[in-house]
């Protein structure tokens, strides 16, 4: 018999410079086509509290007990709000595991970040996310960070949980809400 | 070869009698399992506005040419805000076809309807969408209203279009994003 993963998969809205906080959505599906839910919170824009934030929305949802990981889109919600993936994996205790299309540009990315309030904490906590793994698919390249999990069972769990392309189908349709909320329809791309 | 219907399903969120507008969450399945899109929106509380406003989020929508079917959970979102369904369904050019879980109790409703602005129109509205009609299904009972199609063709849609429950896929997955996004997660039922 096939074993079923219940996922969760988060990703936020788009933004302006202007906003304070930008949707956040969580998509729980079972397997990889089963959607079963949905949890609807906002995040601070630049601010400090993505981290506990998830792991609120996490322990306190009818989901909790049945989940089994938390895939993000990237370790930053609400433009420099850098999620801790070892403190929120730790915290709800379960893998978390992060999806990234290609490699980050840490020097762009350092070179952004200067100018917001207390970059050298959310450089630290990019950092805490630790190696970035590849996956080579049919569909083309995948790459992610994890925490709570070795690299061959976060393989593992990855390929289970995606239905379509190369993304968890929680994390797929979590983006398609996020960004109908905030353009009034869904964008394929972040 | 299994013919694919591209449906479109809505569903509004939940509101106070203090909240002037409610979200309006539309989702796009491809057969009845592949979510491909969402549009989202509000719509007024007790307006008369539900018609052209669902006729234009369609219009406008990028899925507009590829979507074979809208369904609808009951004529009424936001409150009394009544869809015709006929003139949707002339208007956007497919089947309109509305679910319920059970026959709408028209008693109950003239009575709550009575206070609300223009109920003369509203009821007229939910009279044209027209006989209730009854599918005996291994999961219980389901029943429908429909304009644009017949009551066989209707049938066979809604079957084709069912995942789990009893159900389109496509509003089921729009009524847990509207939940989520009044109630912080999503329920079961509205």
């Amino acid at each position: 018999m096939k074993e079923l993963i219940r996922q969760i998969g988060f990703d936020d809205g788009f933004f302006r410079k202007s906003d304070e906080r930008v949707p956040l959505v969580g998509c729980v599906v079972r397997g990889n086509d089963l959607v079963e839910g949905f949890i609807i919170s906002s995040v601070s824009v630049d601010g400090d509290d993505a981290t506990e934030l998830l792991a609120e929305l996490i322990d306190k949802s009818k989901f909790k007990d049945t989940l089994k990981v938390v895939f993000l889109k990237g370790v930053t919600l609400g433009g420099f709000n850098v999620v801790d993936i070892k403190a929120l994996s730790d915290s709800v205790n379960m893998p978390v595991i992060v999806l990234l299309r290609k490699p980050p540009d840490m020097r762009r990315i350092k070179d952004a970040i200067k100018n917001v309030d207390n970059y050298e904490d959310k450089l630290r906590r990019m950092e805490r996310a630790g190696r970035i793994f590849e996956i080579k698919r049919d569909r083309g390249r995948l790459f992610f960070q994890k925490a709570g999990v070795n690299k061959k069972d976060a393989i593992a769990i990855i390929e289970k949980c995606i239905k379509t392309g190369n993304i968890p189908e929680s994390v797929r349709i979590a983006h398609m809400v996020a960004s109908a909320m905030t353009l009034g329809e869904s964008v394929r791309r972040a």
